[in-house]
Protein backbone atom coordinates (compact mmCIF):
# COMPACT_ATOMS: atom_id res chain seq x y z
CA UNK A 1 0.00 0.00 0.00
CA UNK A 2 1.30 3.29 -1.08
CA UNK A 3 2.50 5.55 1.45
CA UNK A 4 -0.64 9.03 1.40
CA UNK A 5 1.59 12.46 1.66
CA UNK A 6 -0.20 15.63 1.45
CA UNK A 7 1.62 17.83 -0.28
CA UNK A 8 1.12 21.87 -0.82
CA UNK A 9 -0.32 22.58 -4.34
CA UNK A 10 -1.41 25.87 -6.00
CA UNK A 11 -4.27 26.93 -7.82
CA UNK A 12 -2.51 24.18 -10.33
CA UNK A 13 -2.82 21.30 -8.31
CA UNK A 14 0.44 20.08 -10.38
CA UNK A 15 2.13 22.47 -8.89
CA UNK A 16 3.85 21.41 -6.35
CA UNK A 17 6.64 23.89 -4.44
CA UNK A 18 7.00 23.79 -0.95
CA UNK A 19 10.48 23.25 0.25
CA UNK A 20 9.53 21.12 2.98
CA UNK A 21 7.46 18.96 1.26
CA UNK A 22 10.35 18.45 -1.15
CA UNK A 23 12.77 17.72 1.55
CA UNK A 24 10.23 14.41 1.89
CA UNK A 25 9.04 13.49 -1.85
CA UNK A 26 13.40 13.37 -2.19
CA UNK A 27 13.94 11.10 1.06
CA UNK A 28 10.43 8.72 -0.29
CA UNK A 29 11.81 7.83 -3.32
CA UNK A 30 15.58 7.45 -2.19
CA UNK A 31 13.92 4.52 -0.34
CA UNK A 32 12.18 3.61 -3.11
CA UNK A 33 8.62 3.69 -1.31
CA UNK A 34 5.72 4.14 -3.74
CA UNK A 35 3.59 7.69 -2.45
CA UNK A 36 0.66 8.88 -3.39
CA UNK A 37 0.73 12.73 -2.90
CA UNK A 38 -2.65 14.52 -2.27
CA UNK A 39 -2.40 17.59 -3.52
CA UNK A 40 -3.51 20.33 -0.28
CA UNK A 41 -3.87 24.07 -0.10
CA UNK A 42 -2.80 26.05 3.12
CA UNK A 43 -6.71 26.68 4.07
CA UNK A 44 -7.20 23.48 4.26
CA UNK A 45 -6.24 22.63 8.28
CA UNK A 46 -9.04 20.38 8.20
CA UNK A 47 -7.94 17.52 6.04
CA UNK A 48 -4.73 17.43 8.04
CA UNK A 49 -6.36 17.59 11.41
CA UNK A 50 -5.65 14.11 12.07
CA UNK A 51 -1.86 15.11 12.22
CA UNK A 52 -2.53 17.24 15.04
CA UNK A 53 -0.89 19.91 13.54
CA UNK A 54 -1.57 22.45 10.66
CA UNK A 55 1.30 21.88 8.26
CA UNK A 56 2.41 19.68 5.67
CA UNK A 57 4.19 17.33 4.96
CA UNK A 58 2.17 15.30 6.51
CA UNK A 59 2.31 11.38 5.89
CA UNK A 60 0.08 8.32 6.36
CA UNK A 61 1.69 4.80 6.46
CA UNK A 62 -0.38 2.25 7.09
CA UNK A 63 -1.86 3.29 10.58
CA UNK A 64 1.32 5.63 11.03
CA UNK A 65 1.08 9.31 10.83
CA UNK A 66 4.14 11.92 10.93
CA UNK A 67 4.16 15.30 9.78
CA UNK A 68 7.59 17.16 9.90
CA UNK A 69 10.04 16.52 7.29
CA UNK A 70 12.38 15.71 9.58
CA UNK A 71 10.79 13.78 12.31
CA UNK A 72 9.24 12.04 8.42
CA UNK A 73 13.18 11.70 7.54
CA UNK A 74 13.57 9.84 10.58
CA UNK A 75 10.35 7.57 10.56
CA UNK A 76 11.90 6.70 7.15
CA UNK A 77 14.90 5.71 8.41
CA UNK A 78 14.12 3.74 11.10
CA UNK A 79 10.81 2.12 9.95
CA UNK A 80 12.55 1.04 6.49
CA UNK A 81 16.66 0.54 7.56
CA UNK A 82 17.07 -2.20 5.13
CA UNK A 83 16.23 -0.01 2.00
CA UNK A 84 18.44 2.58 0.52
CA UNK A 85 20.06 4.96 3.71
CA UNK A 86 18.84 8.29 4.14
CA UNK A 87 21.60 9.67 6.69
CA UNK A 88 24.72 7.48 6.63
CA UNK A 89 24.41 6.16 10.65
CA UNK A 90 23.70 8.19 13.62
CA UNK A 91 26.61 10.50 13.61
CA UNK A 92 25.99 11.20 10.04
CA UNK A 93 21.91 11.67 10.91
CA UNK A 94 23.48 14.24 14.25
CA UNK A 95 25.51 16.15 11.94
CA UNK A 96 22.56 16.39 8.97
CA UNK A 97 20.70 18.60 11.71
CA UNK A 98 22.86 21.22 11.18
CA UNK A 99 22.02 21.42 7.43
CA UNK A 100 18.99 21.15 8.05
CA UNK A 101 19.40 24.12 10.71
CA UNK A 102 21.06 26.37 8.19
CA UNK A 103 18.43 25.35 5.67
CA UNK A 104 15.70 26.47 8.06
CA UNK A 105 17.37 29.36 9.73
CA UNK A 106 19.04 31.02 6.21
CA UNK A 107 18.33 29.42 3.03
CA UNK A 108 15.08 29.79 3.85
CA UNK A 109 14.39 32.87 4.95
CA UNK A 110 16.86 34.43 2.32
CA UNK A 111 14.61 32.45 -0.62
CA UNK A 112 11.26 34.00 0.84
CA UNK A 113 12.83 37.56 0.77
CA UNK A 114 13.29 37.20 -3.15
CA UNK A 115 10.23 35.52 -3.71
CA UNK A 116 7.54 35.64 -1.41
CA UNK A 117 5.15 38.13 -3.65
CA UNK A 118 5.62 35.41 -6.68
CA UNK A 119 3.93 33.35 -4.27
CA UNK A 120 1.01 34.93 -4.13
CA UNK A 121 0.58 34.50 -7.93
CA UNK A 122 0.24 30.61 -7.77
CA UNK A 123 -1.43 29.88 -4.65
CA UNK A 124 -5.38 28.99 -4.37
CA UNK A 125 -7.55 31.78 -5.02
CA UNK A 126 -9.11 30.39 -1.63
CA UNK A 127 -5.45 30.89 -0.10
CA UNK A 128 -4.50 33.84 -1.35
CA UNK A 129 -6.27 36.54 1.95
CA UNK A 130 -4.57 33.75 3.92
CA UNK A 131 -1.03 33.98 2.54
CA UNK A 132 -0.76 37.66 2.24
CA UNK A 133 -1.88 37.87 6.09
CA UNK A 134 -0.14 35.44 7.52
CA UNK A 135 3.19 36.34 5.82
CA UNK A 136 2.79 40.08 5.78
CA UNK A 137 2.60 39.45 9.67
CA UNK A 138 5.32 37.55 10.11
CA UNK A 139 7.55 40.29 7.69
CA UNK A 140 5.79 43.19 9.28
CA UNK A 141 5.20 44.60 5.63
CA UNK A 142 2.90 44.21 2.35
CA UNK A 143 4.99 41.24 0.35
CA UNK A 144 5.57 43.55 -2.07
CA UNK A 145 7.38 45.50 0.07
CA UNK A 146 9.46 42.31 1.18
CA UNK A 147 10.40 41.71 -2.32
CA UNK A 148 11.16 45.14 -3.69
CA UNK A 149 14.77 45.91 -4.80
CA UNK A 150 15.28 41.68 -5.23
CA UNK A 151 17.73 42.29 -8.16
CA UNK A 152 19.82 44.12 -6.16
CA UNK A 153 20.04 41.84 -2.96
CA UNK A 154 20.38 38.93 -5.32
CA UNK A 155 24.28 38.65 -4.74
CA UNK A 156 23.75 38.69 -1.02
CA UNK A 157 21.59 35.90 -1.25
CA UNK A 158 24.64 33.98 -3.48
CA UNK A 159 27.31 34.36 -1.10
CA UNK A 160 25.08 33.06 1.75
CA UNK A 161 25.89 29.87 -0.20
CA UNK A 162 29.42 30.06 0.43
CA UNK A 163 29.20 27.11 2.97
CA UNK A 164 27.49 24.93 0.00
CA UNK A 165 29.58 25.94 -2.39
CA UNK A 166 32.96 25.13 -0.01
CA UNK A 167 31.54 21.64 0.80
CA UNK A 168 31.12 21.02 -3.47
CA UNK A 169 34.75 22.40 -3.79
CA UNK A 170 35.61 19.21 -1.66
CA UNK A 171 33.27 16.37 -2.30
CA UNK A 172 30.27 15.90 -5.48
CA UNK A 173 27.70 16.01 -2.77
CA UNK A 174 27.20 17.36 0.53
CA UNK A 175 26.53 13.53 1.86
CA UNK A 176 30.07 13.08 0.50
CA UNK A 177 30.85 10.13 -2.61
CA UNK A 178 27.04 9.65 -2.91
CA UNK A 179 24.01 12.10 -1.95
CA UNK A 180 22.59 12.29 1.20
CA UNK A 181 19.65 13.72 2.71
CA UNK A 182 21.79 16.54 3.23
CA UNK A 183 21.55 16.77 -0.12
CA UNK A 184 17.63 16.42 -0.19
CA UNK A 185 17.64 19.41 2.45
CA UNK A 186 19.07 21.88 0.80
CA UNK A 187 18.14 20.64 -2.74
CA UNK A 188 14.44 20.47 -1.78
CA UNK A 189 14.27 23.91 -0.36
CA UNK A 190 15.77 25.32 -3.43
CA UNK A 191 12.77 23.64 -5.54
CA UNK A 192 10.96 25.94 -3.81
CA UNK A 193 11.67 29.18 -6.01
CA UNK A 194 12.74 26.99 -8.94
CA UNK A 195 8.95 25.80 -9.13
CA UNK A 196 7.35 29.32 -7.71
CA UNK A 197 8.84 31.55 -8.93
CA UNK A 198 10.82 32.80 -12.76
CA UNK A 199 12.96 34.78 -10.37
CA UNK A 200 16.32 32.72 -11.11
CA UNK A 201 18.61 32.82 -7.86
CA UNK A 202 21.64 31.08 -8.84
CA UNK A 203 24.27 31.97 -11.14
CA UNK A 204 24.74 29.65 -14.08
CA UNK A 205 29.06 29.31 -12.91
CA UNK A 206 27.80 28.88 -9.79
CA UNK A 207 29.02 25.15 -8.57
CA UNK A 208 25.74 25.35 -6.48
CA UNK A 209 23.92 25.56 -9.90
CA UNK A 210 25.73 22.57 -11.29
CA UNK A 211 25.21 20.84 -8.27
CA UNK A 212 21.74 21.19 -8.46
CA UNK A 213 21.80 20.19 -12.13
CA UNK A 214 22.68 17.11 -11.00
CA UNK A 215 19.94 16.78 -8.17
CA UNK A 216 17.14 17.22 -10.66
CA UNK A 217 18.48 13.68 -12.10
CA UNK A 218 17.76 11.72 -9.44
CA UNK A 219 15.62 9.06 -8.97
CA UNK A 220 14.36 9.38 -12.78
CA UNK A 221 14.27 13.07 -12.88
CA UNK A 222 11.87 13.80 -9.86
CA UNK A 223 13.04 17.36 -9.30
CA UNK A 224 13.77 18.12 -13.01
CA UNK A 225 9.97 16.86 -14.12
CA UNK A 226 8.85 19.05 -11.55
CA UNK A 227 5.82 21.67 -13.02
CA UNK A 228 7.09 25.05 -13.20
CA UNK A 229 5.47 28.16 -12.93
CA UNK B 1 56.56 9.52 21.07
CA UNK B 2 54.49 12.71 21.45
CA UNK B 3 52.81 14.26 18.14
CA UNK B 4 54.93 17.67 18.07
CA UNK B 5 52.23 20.25 17.09
CA UNK B 6 53.00 24.10 15.72
CA UNK B 7 51.05 26.23 17.68
CA UNK B 8 50.16 30.17 17.46
CA UNK B 9 51.40 31.95 19.99
CA UNK B 10 51.42 35.75 20.95
CA UNK B 11 53.96 37.56 22.85
CA UNK B 12 53.51 35.28 26.07
CA UNK B 13 53.66 32.16 24.39
CA UNK B 14 51.02 30.39 26.38
CA UNK B 15 48.27 32.48 24.93
CA UNK B 16 47.53 30.00 22.16
CA UNK B 17 44.34 31.92 20.67
CA UNK B 18 43.74 30.35 16.86
CA UNK B 19 40.62 29.23 15.98
CA UNK B 20 42.29 26.73 13.29
CA UNK B 21 44.98 25.07 15.94
CA UNK B 22 41.94 24.98 18.76
CA UNK B 23 40.31 22.53 16.47
CA UNK B 24 43.42 20.36 16.34
CA UNK B 25 43.90 20.66 19.65
CA UNK B 26 40.74 19.46 20.95
CA UNK B 27 40.88 16.27 18.42
CA UNK B 28 43.94 15.21 19.78
CA UNK B 29 43.01 15.47 23.12
CA UNK B 30 39.53 13.64 22.00
CA UNK B 31 41.98 10.77 20.13
CA UNK B 32 43.87 10.29 24.26
CA UNK B 33 47.03 11.08 21.89
CA UNK B 34 50.34 13.00 23.52
CA UNK B 35 51.26 16.02 21.86
CA UNK B 36 53.71 18.73 22.91
CA UNK B 37 53.18 22.19 21.09
CA UNK B 38 55.68 24.49 19.81
CA UNK B 39 54.88 28.35 20.23
CA UNK B 40 55.05 29.65 16.48
CA UNK B 41 54.14 33.28 15.92
CA UNK B 42 53.29 34.70 12.21
CA UNK B 43 56.43 35.43 10.78
CA UNK B 44 58.10 31.64 11.77
CA UNK B 45 57.52 30.71 8.15
CA UNK B 46 60.91 29.04 8.10
CA UNK B 47 60.06 27.03 10.89
CA UNK B 48 57.73 25.34 9.56
CA UNK B 49 58.66 25.64 5.73
CA UNK B 50 59.43 21.77 6.18
CA UNK B 51 55.80 21.29 6.03
CA UNK B 52 55.77 22.93 2.14
CA UNK B 53 53.23 25.88 3.29
CA UNK B 54 53.14 28.54 5.87
CA UNK B 55 50.12 28.33 8.09
CA UNK B 56 49.64 26.38 11.42
CA UNK B 57 48.63 24.00 12.65
CA UNK B 58 51.37 21.72 11.37
CA UNK B 59 51.50 18.43 12.93
CA UNK B 60 54.74 16.11 12.92
CA UNK B 61 53.86 12.64 13.89
CA UNK B 62 57.07 10.37 14.03
CA UNK B 63 57.92 11.07 10.22
CA UNK B 64 54.62 12.28 8.89
CA UNK B 65 53.72 15.98 8.53
CA UNK B 66 50.53 17.29 8.09
CA UNK B 67 49.16 20.89 8.02
CA UNK B 68 45.43 22.04 8.06
CA UNK B 69 42.97 21.28 10.49
CA UNK B 70 40.46 19.14 8.59
CA UNK B 71 43.24 17.49 7.16
CA UNK B 72 44.95 16.86 10.43
CA UNK B 73 41.61 16.07 11.84
CA UNK B 74 41.23 12.89 8.55
CA UNK B 75 44.26 11.87 9.51
CA UNK B 76 44.11 11.36 12.79
CA UNK B 77 41.19 9.51 12.35
CA UNK B 78 42.58 7.56 9.42
CA UNK B 79 45.92 7.11 11.62
CA UNK B 80 44.30 6.18 14.85
CA UNK B 81 41.39 4.28 13.77
CA UNK B 82 40.77 2.05 16.95
CA UNK B 83 41.08 5.13 19.64
CA UNK B 84 37.45 7.62 20.14
CA UNK B 85 36.29 8.38 17.20
CA UNK B 86 36.23 12.39 15.80
CA UNK B 87 33.63 11.71 13.57
CA UNK B 88 31.47 8.93 13.50
CA UNK B 89 31.93 7.48 10.53
CA UNK B 90 32.21 8.02 6.65
CA UNK B 91 28.79 9.79 6.23
CA UNK B 92 29.55 11.71 9.27
CA UNK B 93 32.62 13.02 8.31
CA UNK B 94 31.11 14.04 4.67
CA UNK B 95 28.44 16.19 7.01
CA UNK B 96 30.65 17.25 9.08
CA UNK B 97 32.31 19.24 6.25
CA UNK B 98 29.31 21.69 6.33
CA UNK B 99 29.88 22.44 9.76
CA UNK B 100 33.39 23.05 8.88
CA UNK B 101 32.73 25.09 6.14
CA UNK B 102 30.01 26.87 7.52
CA UNK B 103 32.40 28.15 10.90
CA UNK B 104 35.06 29.43 7.91
CA UNK B 105 32.89 30.48 5.98
CA UNK B 106 30.03 32.51 8.18
CA UNK B 107 31.64 32.16 11.80
CA UNK B 108 34.82 33.67 11.81
CA UNK B 109 34.58 36.24 9.81
CA UNK B 110 32.12 37.46 11.97
CA UNK B 111 34.41 36.96 14.59
CA UNK B 112 36.92 38.37 13.23
CA UNK B 113 35.27 41.55 11.84
CA UNK B 114 34.37 42.00 16.06
CA UNK B 115 37.76 41.62 17.93
CA UNK B 116 40.51 42.29 14.83
CA UNK B 117 42.72 44.88 16.24
CA UNK B 118 42.32 43.37 19.47
CA UNK B 119 44.94 40.50 18.55
CA UNK B 120 47.29 43.17 17.23
CA UNK B 121 47.80 44.13 21.43
CA UNK B 122 48.70 40.32 21.90
CA UNK B 123 50.66 39.35 19.01
CA UNK B 124 54.20 38.80 19.46
CA UNK B 125 55.72 42.59 18.77
CA UNK B 126 58.13 41.16 15.86
CA UNK B 127 54.45 40.02 14.45
CA UNK B 128 52.86 43.30 14.30
CA UNK B 129 53.72 45.01 11.14
CA UNK B 130 52.72 41.47 9.46
CA UNK B 131 49.45 40.97 11.16
CA UNK B 132 48.48 44.95 10.61
CA UNK B 133 49.46 44.89 6.65
CA UNK B 134 48.05 41.56 6.35
CA UNK B 135 44.86 41.72 7.83
CA UNK B 136 44.48 45.32 6.26
CA UNK B 137 44.57 44.38 3.01
CA UNK B 138 42.38 41.25 2.99
CA UNK B 139 39.70 43.87 4.71
CA UNK B 140 41.12 47.04 2.72
CA UNK B 141 40.84 49.03 5.81
CA UNK B 142 42.28 49.61 8.82
CA UNK B 143 42.04 47.21 11.41
CA UNK B 144 40.40 50.09 13.94
CA UNK B 145 37.68 50.53 11.25
CA UNK B 146 37.39 47.11 11.25
CA UNK B 147 36.57 46.45 14.84
CA UNK B 148 34.65 50.05 14.96
CA UNK B 149 31.35 50.09 16.54
CA UNK B 150 31.19 46.29 17.18
CA UNK B 151 28.50 47.02 20.24
CA UNK B 152 26.24 47.95 17.81
CA UNK B 153 26.86 44.95 15.18
CA UNK B 154 26.47 42.50 18.05
CA UNK B 155 22.94 41.61 17.90
CA UNK B 156 24.04 40.77 14.06
CA UNK B 157 26.81 38.35 14.71
CA UNK B 158 24.69 36.75 17.72
CA UNK B 159 21.93 36.08 15.41
CA UNK B 160 24.15 34.72 12.84
CA UNK B 161 24.92 31.61 15.19
CA UNK B 162 21.04 30.67 14.72
CA UNK B 163 22.00 27.42 13.22
CA UNK B 164 24.17 26.32 16.22
CA UNK B 165 21.38 27.20 18.41
CA UNK B 166 18.80 25.65 16.47
CA UNK B 167 20.49 22.33 16.49
CA UNK B 168 20.89 22.84 20.51
CA UNK B 169 17.73 23.35 20.86
CA UNK B 170 16.48 19.53 19.45
CA UNK B 171 19.84 18.04 20.66
CA UNK B 172 23.22 18.46 23.40
CA UNK B 173 25.62 18.42 21.20
CA UNK B 174 26.30 18.91 17.49
CA UNK B 175 27.64 15.06 17.14
CA UNK B 176 24.44 14.35 18.79
CA UNK B 177 24.41 12.53 22.04
CA UNK B 178 27.93 13.28 22.57
CA UNK B 179 30.50 15.84 21.07
CA UNK B 180 31.84 15.35 17.56
CA UNK B 181 34.56 16.66 15.61
CA UNK B 182 31.38 19.42 14.37
CA UNK B 183 31.55 20.18 18.26
CA UNK B 184 35.60 21.08 18.01
CA UNK B 185 34.95 23.24 14.75
CA UNK B 186 32.79 25.65 16.50
CA UNK B 187 34.07 25.58 19.62
CA UNK B 188 37.28 25.99 18.52
CA UNK B 189 36.92 28.67 16.46
CA UNK B 190 35.12 30.94 19.40
CA UNK B 191 38.21 29.37 21.73
CA UNK B 192 39.93 32.35 19.15
CA UNK B 193 38.07 35.48 20.82
CA UNK B 194 37.67 33.93 24.28
CA UNK B 195 41.26 33.94 24.38
CA UNK B 196 42.55 36.68 22.15
CA UNK B 197 39.96 39.05 22.97
CA UNK B 198 37.89 40.99 26.62
CA UNK B 199 34.90 41.43 24.15
CA UNK B 200 32.35 38.74 25.03
CA UNK B 201 30.75 37.74 21.95
CA UNK B 202 27.94 35.15 23.62
CA UNK B 203 25.20 36.46 25.25
CA UNK B 204 24.87 34.66 28.92
CA UNK B 205 21.08 33.25 28.19
CA UNK B 206 22.07 32.01 24.71
CA UNK B 207 21.88 28.40 24.27
CA UNK B 208 25.27 28.25 22.85
CA UNK B 209 27.08 29.85 25.82
CA UNK B 210 26.02 26.48 27.82
CA UNK B 211 26.87 24.29 25.11
CA UNK B 212 30.43 26.41 25.32
CA UNK B 213 30.82 26.16 29.18
CA UNK B 214 30.12 22.16 28.26
CA UNK B 215 33.07 22.41 25.93
CA UNK B 216 35.37 23.91 28.23
CA UNK B 217 35.29 21.15 30.79
CA UNK B 218 35.90 18.07 28.05
CA UNK B 219 39.56 16.50 28.23
CA UNK B 220 39.85 17.34 31.67
CA UNK B 221 39.33 21.48 31.33
CA UNK B 222 41.44 21.81 28.07
CA UNK B 223 39.32 24.87 27.21
CA UNK B 224 38.93 26.04 30.49
CA UNK B 225 42.43 26.06 31.37
CA UNK B 226 43.74 28.02 28.71
CA UNK B 227 45.70 31.53 29.08
CA UNK B 228 43.24 34.10 28.04
CA UNK B 229 44.53 37.67 27.86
Amino acid sequence: MAIIMFDLAGADPALRFSPYCWRTRMALARKGLDVETIPWRFTEKDLIAFSGQGRVPVIRDGDRVVSDSWAIAEYLEDTYPDRPGLFGGVGARAHARFVNAWADGVLLPGIARLIVRDLLDIVASKDQAYFRESREARFNMTLEAVQEGREARLPEFQASLLPVRLVLGKQPWLGGAAPSYADHIVFGTLQWPRCASRFELLAAEDPVADWRSRMLELFGGLGRHAVTV
